[in-house]
């Protein structure tokens, strides 16, 4: 059995993402909060979307929109009968044929308090740790930007001319477009961050960008001029997790190379010291990923991190422990004697 | 200073009604839970509630009313930050102009465990256990009955003839009701209670019934079976709680005694051991107040315990200390030695 030093070897990690990637990279990141392998672990999450219950509430309220920042806060719940049933309410969607359908009970309550602490003077980022406490959540959910975000993308294949480059706004309309996405970028494009958010990322020991949906929630936190910067500026070592597959829309026909091409593409300044991707997803690609790790300076991990039941979901065990031997091996090389 | 004997004295406390005067007679409890004073608390809340957020979610979900449940747990939380922070969640009502205006943030909570829970088999009073643990209520909320329940009311003077009975149905359309409420019935008569409730009631040294809308509030619980009988069987002392004025439309020109008469009507053989009445509401009724106590065989205590700043409003520690002094004392004779 391991003996474990929390204090010599007990990580700051920040996770930057959105959706059901970074739930899972969260609930993976979160084990290791239980196993005192990482002490404090902080989320800056995207909030470009527009549709569902957080577009609805977004355009109802001028508020961000909550969805990510709810499923952030539920893959942070405890893993005991508690934190389940909560992270469940957190999660659970409305079902019924009236106004409410469609609805997340978390994310009404997350504009509740918004709406009700503002009144107070009291920031969105108030608002998401008083839901953290009282979940008992094991980290911090922040939001990329203090204003609501709009996704813009260049794509290339849905004009007249399959040349010709339109522009398509809108996170569900990027995420879905039936052409290719050349670039995208924010709107406003230098957006307000919060100085916790930025705090964050330049004490962590460890950034983690990624998995999840590629243009539409794991670049946009490079196009935050204020969170690139810090992120270049940080001596936090940054793990870029790889998706298990291409997804339909917005990155149809990419490979492993391509992912890690075009976040290159948009953050040319980025150190990133580790790649983590999985065996089976990366098959006969890994010679093409490797020359683009390498051309990057970071080095590429290969571990067995998928569900492996034909589904490109994460075993989040396994993502667990990936991550844990990625801090920890480094770590190690680290602590004095 | 009074030197406390907790588990001698400590009382266990039911207590009946709804909506604000539920609420302002909770927290006076609750008061009364922090002192040690009293160690165990239940209310036993009205289900009947058809407007509003409520009714809009009764409607929407078949679910019951969850207003008067959830303002009764927000005046069971503590009297701190956290306590005092979550309650006004739980009440804070959206604003805005869309689709979720008017609806209260503790309300779909509520309603949201309760779809969710009831997928697992748990009933209602399992998904309020759930929200008071959430919160850290500072005692127990069941409903009145298992479901949601219509109040119906012979209303006179509002038809053609002035003295012809009419039927008014739904708790709103009763509270405001330009006629003179004579009698009152529910809808279904007979409605399912919680085990909890009844066991609540069997095992309680003190019932409190009231304050609160006396037609809509406080007599329904009398016309459901159940809780009438075992109100009438248990051990515990009932407190009936004078409103501190008339409201118009349900009690438009009810004095005291008048709440007592129609009580006594609707629940003939419900035995009352104190009727609390606030001083200055009484004024130059007290004579007959009094004989109207002495024919129910109860005794009569009048306490300064509205605000006095001329709104019908109890002052909460006034009626705290005021329910203190009635347990205590009788507490105090029935204790040996």
């Amino acid at each position: 059995m391991t003996h474990h030093r929390p204090h010599d070897r007990a990580q700051a990690v920040v996770a930057l993402g959105g959706g059901h990637g970074l739930h899972a990279s969260l609930t993976a990141l979160r084990m290791l909060v239980d196993d005192l392998t990482v002490d404090e672990l902080t989320a800056v999450v995207t909030v470009a979307d527009n549709g569902g219950s957080s577009g609805r509430l977004r355009g109802e309220f001028g508020v961000l929109p909550p969805g990510d920042l709810r499923m952030a806060l539920a893959a942070l719940c405890g893993d005991d009968e508690w934190g389940d049933t909560w992270a469940r309410v957190l999660q659970h969607r409305f079902e019924g044929d009236g106004e409410m359908r469609g609805h997340v009970v978390g994310n009404l309550l997350i504009v509740g308090l918004w709406e009700l602490l503002a009144k107070d003077g009291h920031s969105h980022v108030d608002a998401l740790d008083w839901v953290g406490r009282l979940l008992g959540a094991k980290g911090r959910v922040l939001p990329m930007a203090m204003t609501p975000m709009d996704i813009t993308a260049e794509v290339r294949g849905i004009g007249a001319d399959p040349d010709q480059l339109e522009t398509v706004r809108g996170q569900v309309e990027v995420a879905t477009t039936d052409g290719v996405i050349t670039t995208i970028a924010l709107d406003p494009p230098d957006p307000e961050v919060s100085a916790a958010a930025l705090t964050a990322i330049g004490e962590a020991d460890w950034a983690v960008l990624g998995p999840g949906s590629w243009f539409t929630s794991v670049i946009p936190h490079l196009l935050v001029p204020q969170l690139r910067d810090a992120l270049v500026a940080t001596d936090a070592r940054l793990v870029v997790v790889l998706n298990l597959a291409e997804q339909q829309g917005e990155t149809g026909g990419f490979g492993p190379a391509d992912h890690l091409a075009v976040l290159a593409e948009h953050a040319p300044d980025l150190g990133v010291h580790t790649v983590l991707a999985d065996r089976e997803s990366v098959g006969d690609d890994a010679d093409d990923l490797l020359s683009m790790v390498e051309a990057l300076g970071a080095r590429l991990v290969i571990e067995d991190v998928a569900m492996g039941d034909g589904t490109p979901r994460h075993d989040l065990a396994r993502l667990a422990a990936a991550y844990a031997r990625i801090m920890q091996s480094t770590a190690t090389d680290s602590v004095p004697g």
